[in-house]
């Protein structure tokens, strides 16, 4: 028996092996998964991997071919550490961080050669004084300097390297006698190892951070004219729905996979910001002149989030919209689904306006229309409104000859309805703000 | 005359040049009181500024004391460069930064010295290969692995700093003979660097992250209180200036200042999001426990933006909803006004249930108080309806026994207040919403 009851133990020992390999292994499947459609959905991901290593090789090679090596020497070290701190994603990203590295390291170091001069000259007990006083004075200044919304967005990565340099010249360069011939070498090297960088980066399949953002503006642009097409589509088919099956389906359905498509328009900023940061380093390059109007895409953008703030409120109607009986409905479906559809088209007008760097001569004129919808539609809400009015001041005289043969509903049961269509020209009156930006 | 002409001339040079020094003068004062600004607002990040200057000035000592610089030698620049890239403002960035380093830092180091140990066996002419080789492979996964969102989120800069040792160690160790050694004491420089960064960092004025994302979701709340509130005073208090004055002031009036505070709580994904990610790194502190649960602020936060989408659609309807004749406002005046004042009393309830990690016995309570008044106010809706419809179809009977001496307005004109009514209860199901995260 105690041999038998070993024997379903170990049994169970090794259902539970079993089972925690299985574990083990859908883990390892699914994020081996997720990092394949990564590289998948976009491989200039990939190929950015590559790229990373194709530079650590080229600054490796310093240190493997003697002649190379002579001329470096040891310093080879400041060439590796400059590729893998300087590259980055986009070309914008990697001058912005090559240039500003270049000015931190000749501003902070000159200026510590300068410091470091004027401290000699006062007697050696007092030099270390001296030095550490001027790093404290600096180092506090250049951090302090980094709240600063402005020094924050162009020169971060700048400041973090003057301190760098500072420290490294001014106090390391107490030990060492030829300082300005130490600095004059580190610099050299840091100059090829950025010119390694920026020669990979743009060469070889450039990924440019003023093309990102483009790409991403008219992207989210139409995500956004068919998340209004969309939302107003389901308010009303949604009514059909409802009034075929007598309120069997949920009243607050899940709205369908394009209306969530403002989502992403939502949740931009921060990426929009960084984009049109990094994009001003870069210099012309294909459609992109030297003064494109970056922050015109961040004003855009902001434009954009504040008509899908709107977009969101006539998505949460859409389900309390659905207890309005179908005969009310059908009298604003038609000038809310055309609204819908005009507004889309100045959105898509805008979005191929931005894409192809073109102003539109259709723009005025998709807009008049847009216009004269929205027009339309407030004329169809104060026929309905009189409608409803009038309905329940005449129930009898008026019933055989109007066209509605089933009685007038109650007017909270229209409210929800009027309250969709008010967004929706309230989202239109947006839609123009993004186009005028 | 030419002698009258040339005065003239530097007159008027003189005046220029007074006048760009007045704009210049003007753009320095403007710049300084920027400056001042930030730092009287939150004076810990002018400590911040002096915490990294006194890090760098302990780390400078290791240059001018000789018994240390003894120890260290040459590698105290390690410890420089630690402190410069590792402190951080809050000590979660602190610790994520260094830990990151240190692991990274092993990791990198260890594989590094385990291939470089088969590729010395491997004879002097196929070193080289085998080391840029396995460089290659190493750099481009790692550099691949950042764009996997959870290694982005907790990794980043640990990939960077692996990078980085893997290459001094594995290529740089081609031309230092004893490996190990160096690395040894590197390791020591940077754990020295480290120790001087978290000491500094979390003993004298420390700012925790998890205490910067609590007190600011707390806030964001209280502000969204604040404008759901002042929003729906000047939805009505408009209203009346308008009615007083014959609609003489311009339809859309500015907002006030309160109403505006939903907009910090829209742009605060980013600011929430990476608070988020390194507070995880900090111990436990004051009363922030060792799991404490900070993803459930970045849910918060995410139900609260929903919350201030709609409270930005009635912002937008307060303009409209102004041609509202005022004896139809007065309706709905008090249900809204109590609606919105227990709609902020239960976010208010909510922040300081927050502020203070309790769980408020009066939420439950208050959140029911919300609900009768969201109820009141639908039935207040479904009266003004019935009234207006009833006014409409009986203008001559009861004329003189219901309470409204001017004539019904038409219903198109009532519309836009029942559509800002609609989003206000729209506003509380969402309040709702950020009480049951």
């Amino acid at each position: 028996a105690p041999m038998h009851r070993m024997s379903g133990f170990a049994g169970a020992a090794w259902r539970w092996l079993l089972s925690l390999a299985a574990a083990a292994r859908d883990r390892v499947v699914g994020f081996a998964r997720t990092v394949w459609k990564i590289g998948a959905d976009d491989p200039r991901k990939v190929a950015h991997g590559f790229k990373m290593a194709l530079a650590l090789t080229l600054c490796s090679v310093f240190y493997y071919v003697q002649p190379l090596y002579v001329f470096t020497g040891h310093n080879a070290m400041w060439a590796v550490l400059t590729v893998v701190v300087v590259f980055e994603y986009t070309v914008g990203g990697c001058l912005y961080k090559g240039l500003n590295r270049a000015m931190a390291t000749v501003t902070g170091g000159a200026l510590a050669l300068g410091v470091q001069w004027i401290a000699s000259k006062s007697g050696k007990e007092f030099e270390p004084f001296i030095l550490s006083g001027s790093l404290f004075v600096f180092a506090s200044a250049a951090t302090y300097s980094r709240f600063i919304p402005t020094m924050k967005a162009r020169f971060d990565y700048g400041v973090t390297i003057f301190i760098l340099t500072y420290t490294l010249v001014a106090v390391g360069g107490y030990r060492v006698n030829e300082v300005a011939f130490m600095a004059q070498h580190r610099l050299t090297t840091i100059a090829i190892g950025a010119l390694i960088c920026f020669a990979v980066c743009a060469l070889i399949f450039p990924v440019w951070a003023g093309q990102q953002l483009h790409d991403q503006v008219a992207r989210n642009m139409d995500k956004l004219a068919a998340a209004v097409e969309s939302c107003v589509e389901d308010l009303f088919s949604e009514a059909a729905g409802v009034d075929a099956s007598t309120g069997e389906r949920p009243a607050k359905r899940a709205l369908s996979e394009k209306s969530q498509g403002y989502r992403a328009v939502l949740n931009a900023k921060a990426s929009e910001d960084s984009l049109a940061n990094l994009a001003r380093w870069e210099p012309a390059h294909g459609k992109f002149g030297f003064r494109h109007p970056y922050p015109l895409y961040q004003k855009i953008g902001a434009a954009m989030r504040c008509c899908a703030y709107c977009v969101d409120a006539l998505a949460a109607s859409v389900g309390s919209a659905a207890q309005t009986p179908a005969h009310v409905k059908k009298h604003l479906a038609g000038a809310c689904a055309a609204l819908s559809r005009h507004c889309a088209t100045v959105l898509r007008e805008a979005s191929g306006s931005v894409a192809t760097m073109t102003r539109s001569g259709r723009l005025a004129l998709v807009v008049g229309d847009m216009n004269a919808a929205a027009q339309e539609l407030r004329h169809e809400l104060r026929c309905l409104a009189a409608l409803l009015e009038e309905d329940d001041s005449s129930d009898t005289e008026h019933n055989q000859d109007t066209a509605a043969p089933e009685s007038a509903p109650p007017l909270i049961e229209v409210l929800p309805l009027f309250s969709a269509a008010s967004l929706l020209l309230e989202i239109c009156t947006r839609a123009e703000g993004v186009v005028s930006v």
